[in-house]
């Protein structure tokens, strides 16, 4: 199953399911208003989805305005985000001569969950003098997890896939890491790709809680990486048992899987700037890569052929800057 | 004014005015079902419950069932916890030779905010052996903040006063605050007393967007600390300012103090045990007070008569056991 949220001037937005195609679209009724209610009453919506589908593949259902999707959850409870990718790290404290983290359990912070950003919205940041960076992510919503749940069982709580990108301000970053408290002004809002998918949509692709597909990233046009997300050194449901061990998880809480990397970078490129900088430092001395400016544009998809959760495109732009 | 959220089978309860005595509550009315949502239209909220306000000074209202009342919002959208009392760091750092966290502005983590924990019920824990621990703090709540609010004008979006204990596990603190990431197994949910306050409520307790009052701590009956908010070195509306660089706030966002300690701790006590832990260790060699067992009870209450915040009263119980 597809779903999607458009907009209806709420803040959660109207839920619908979306045809195997991704063109087609239609509401899952009164009793389903949107996917933050939905996704605690998750086995009975599934049921009522089914029907629904049934009608879209005879044909019913809106043609989908691509600019009135919003980010599948517009808003939640709770946002995880991972660094679950070891190559990323690697490169990074190779390149900036860090000492390696210390630790032998997942990396994880909290981040900023009230907003999540439209796929094809203008984001705007304060100053470019932040250094502004994009990271591209697998995530996952869950249903409601009980504390202390094993990693085993941690994969039947895996409700749905998402593409993200994990907005970042690399000069403020290193300072708020420092202080061992996470990124606050670091870490504004993430943008999702439209289009949130069951587990059973990636078929052979969705192996061992990993999401093993390209994540294809484009600047201004031009390739700029498609890392896969096999090379996950943690999967999705191990992710879900850490955050777990203390708190339960509530309904519609995303986990990241941090920005995907791959060792064969040298072929597929990296999914933010930082990274390709950082290889860039360790192959010629310095960087080469800015970060972005005001105007610049970041695509993001997933697979080879058509994206299966539909594509964030989106311009970066001046906070105050024309009414935004 | 004084509010309080009582339960009603709604994950976010049911809004109620409460009397100048703390005794009576009258509910605000169909208009504003819980306070998560009167947040955001707060000028409207305080015309409708000055009328309420008439009614309960009449002796309207119900008698409050203190086990009724749940945390002022038992979940939010964000949780953005300080750590505003420098006394409290230096303490820590001294204690156990850590190295000063170098950075001028100040500390915050974001936490878990899907769930806040009614002042008196039962809280559970995995195990003892994760060193359980509280933090004595004031928060704020604020309405929409927009991104880029100066720390002035950050003053008149702080709405609501609250007392907070901030619930930590320090065997597991040190390793995820050395990753750079912040805290997720460390900092379960918090406990909220009863009442929320807007801030005219604390008179010339108010100054400076501190909150200057003592913060009493009591654990089995036995005094364990009354520092007050004096101390802090940002006001609140500095973290507001610090917050909302790189981010809008949306209504409903709780930004804490952190852990609230004076420099004349001899007199006044500590509000969480790591402190006092760290006194013993620079005053004696070695920490005497052990971190909490199950079957402990922590009491947190502010001011030197009646609590304007009500109290914080919870016993510390073993995850699982009995149902829980």
């Amino acid at each position: 199953m597809r779903f999607a949220t458009r907009t209806n001037g709420t803040a959660d937005g109207e839920l619908i399911l979306v045809s195997a195609d991704g063109a087609r679209g239609l509401a899952l009724g009164t009793r389903w208003p949107n996917l933050l209610t939905a996704i605690a009453d998750w086995d009975a919506l599934l049921a009522d989805a089914a029907v629904i589908s049934t009608r879209l593949d005879a044909g019913e259902g809106d043609i989908l305005d691509q600019a009135a999707l919003l980010a599948p959850l517009p808003r939640t409870w709770q946002w995880l985000d991972g660094s679950a990718f070891a190559n990323h790290g690697a490169l990074m404290q190779k390149a900036f001569d860090h000492a390696p983290i210390e630790t032998n359990l997942p990396l994880m912070y909290q981040g900023m969950s009230h907003r999540f950003l439209a796929p094809s919205e203008d984001v705007t940041f304060p100053t470019e003098a932040d250094f502004i960076d994009f990271e591209g992510e697998f995530g996952i919503v869950t249903d409601d997890v009980p504390m202390g749940c094993s990693a085993q069982d941690a994969l039947k709580h895996i409700r749905l896939i998402l593409l993200i990108n994990d907005w970042s301000l690399r000069a403020v970053a290193p300072a708020e890491m420092k202080t061992g408290f996470g990124w606050i002004q670091a870490k504004p809002a993430c943008s999702v790709a439209p289009v949130a998918v069951t587990p059973d949509e990636l078929g052979d692709n969705w192996r061992d809680g990993r999401v093993c597909l390209p994540l294809q990233v484009e600047v201004n046009g031009t390739w700029f990486g498609h890392p896969a997300g096999d090379a996950m050194g943690f999967g999705f449901h191990d992710l879900i048992a850490h955050a777990a061990r203390t708190r339960p998880l509530s309904a519609g809480t995303i986990i990241g899987s941090g920005t995907v990397s791959n060792p064969n970078y040298d072929q597929v490129g990296s999914t933010c700037i930082s990274e390709r900088r950082a290889i860039e430092m360790i192959e010629h001395g310095h960087p080469v890569t800015p970060f972005l400016s005001f105007g610049d544009r970041v695509r993001m998809s997933a697979g080879t052929g058509d994206s299966l959760f539909g594509e964030i495109d989106q311009c970066v732009r001046a906070y105050g800057s024309a009414g935004l």
